[in-house]
């Protein structure tokens, strides 16, 4: 019978911790420093021969730096004879470089994947993938999760009569998502549909779906900088919508993304954790959820060999 | 017949710019941007279908962002369909992680090596490597260049008495690049040889050769911290000798070492601009000679399918 380790990197250790707990086992010793000159020095300071290691990272900025700890990690835990090399990752940077847009641009996204196989993942376990079809970047085994119960539940437990809201996604890439959501609170779902109507004029807004005297729940998978959602829930209050919600799994919430929020309409923005919040990102128009429960639910079943397909709504 | 093209990251422009100017082409037009949230966004702003693609990228500091950036611009090269896909790397960072010292640590130099075959390199042009057995880590062609000629002909154009002239090693690794100085100059060796007789006790230094009233030319491959190499400079001035100088491929000199080096009783460090210095790392004790030309020869050679092994030494 081989052994259960865990183990965080510097990304997110809050995240880490909490999956520690909900599993009732502690995490595994392990350091990362950093040389003089900035290299990356790590050590694990306990015997994992023979054991199933997970390691939790997500890639969120500083991106590179996050993915090169990760890459050595995987690469000592495989040198130091572990049975299985388990890459835990609750945000997957790099994944909106999923395709080439553009002559001669990288698939960054799909790079990703072949370097964690290369330091020798033999399984990833990501949430929301920005495009499910990373999925097949991979050849090892990969456990796909969605936060959208999570978000779902907190919404739903806010009391709204029913037929009052409406699940709104941001844009037509998004439907699929805010049809699961809007499944789970039984609710109908909008789409803000961007056109421009010709090359350097403005983009139109228009709203597919009733949202007049409604509590619209916007849902996106990455809110970066925070430019499209503040700007659709502006369009949804012109057209009528009593109150703006937002909510994501992954906050990037990069360069104006805070201000934004703070300026906008929208009345409430709820999260993950699947990348911890810097102090100065933290908002009291900013609720985090836990995906600690569910990342550790995944965990144990992963290494129990039970399915995780009941993880993926 | 396919075409030569060469590109800059943004480890070492200037190097880059001097290559390209040696062999009497332009740079290829491409550009390192970073997305709002930090992810790199590589364009490569001209075709170079069929090419052969030759890409200068130190991984000096920061290693982890420079590394990042040659690993996607390699996928981007790749997939813009070029004929094969050379990768100068005048300095090899993370190289001094090339084994195994201590349990469980990772060997992040073979990672490395790794990492760009996975990313589609079909060649790489290194110099120097802290250990000459890095070259094994790959699977693919590999040129090893050396700058000792280019170090030996400065200090030969001092016009030292050839018997005043000692070539120092600082430790008993670096004795092989020592004697291929000495052998250039004509000149015997010497070698520290630090020694800590029991544990928690001071190192001893003492100093195999001689070098009572001799110019010293310490020779190391990496100055780091420069803590090893200004001690030795003291220990020699301790055992009689009359001046000290010192030199290296590659000028890491991170954290204390300009300020070691300036208060050091060394009169001159020689080194190679294989890593860019900064303008706080620049100081009047420093001398940075070109590697453009050699680089320049081999990236020629290469292109034309002709031996490289003459500019190994
Ligand atoms: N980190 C990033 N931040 C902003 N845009 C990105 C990022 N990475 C990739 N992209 C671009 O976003 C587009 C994909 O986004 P999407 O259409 O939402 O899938 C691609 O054209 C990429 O060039
Ligand atoms: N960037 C670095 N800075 C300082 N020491 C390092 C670095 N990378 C690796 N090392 C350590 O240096 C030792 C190898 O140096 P050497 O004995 O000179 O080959 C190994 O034990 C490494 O742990």
């Amino acid at each position: 019978d081989s052994k259960l380790k865990l183990f965080s990197l510097n990304s997110n250790n809050p995240l880490a911790q909490e999956i520690a707990q909900e599993m009732g086992v502690e995490l595994g010793k392990s350091s990362v420093k950093h040389f003089s000159d900035g290299e990356i020095q790590i050590s694990i300071e306990e015997s994992i021969r023979g054991c199933d290691v997970f390691i939790v990272q997500s890639t969120s900025a500083p991106v590179n730096e996050h993915l090169m700890e990760l890459l050595i990690m995987v690469d000592a835990v495989k040198r130091a004879s572990a049975r299985t090399v388990n890459v835990v990752m609750p945000y997957y940077g790099y994944a909106r470089q999923d395709r080439k847009a553009k002559a001669r641009e990288p698939i960054t996204a799909k790079l990703v994947a072949n370097l964690l196989e290369t330091a020798g993942a033999t399984r990833v376990i990501v949430l929301d993938l920005h495009a499910p079809q990373i999925q097949g970047f991979f050849d090892i085994l990969i456990d796909h999760l969605v936060a959208v119960p999570i978000l779902a539940d907190y919404f739903g437990s806010k009391g709204f009569n029913s037929d009052e809201v409406v699940i709104v996604s941001p844009d037509h890439g998004g439907v699929t998502r805010a049809r699961k959501m809007a499944e789970r609170l039984k609710a109908p779902i909008a789409i803000i549909d961007k056109r421009r109507p010709k090359p350097n004029v403005a983009e139109v807004m228009n709203i597919v779906g009733n949202v007049e005297g409604k509590i619209c729940i916007l849902i996106d998978d990455i809110i970066d900088t925070a430019g499209t959602i503040t700007i659709g829930a502006n369009a949804l209050l012109e057209s009528g919508a009593k109150e703006v919600y937002a909510c994501c799994s992954h906050p990037v919430l990069s360069g104006p993304a805070i201000e934004r929020i703070e300026n906008s309409a929208i009345k409430e923005l709820v999260v993950t954790n699947t990348i911890q919040l810097s102090e100065e990102k933290k908002s009291p128009k900013i609720k985090e959820l836990s995906v600690a429960k569910l990342m550790a639910d995944a965990i144990s079943r992963v290494y129990e060999n039970k399915s995780v397909s009941t993880l993926f709504d």
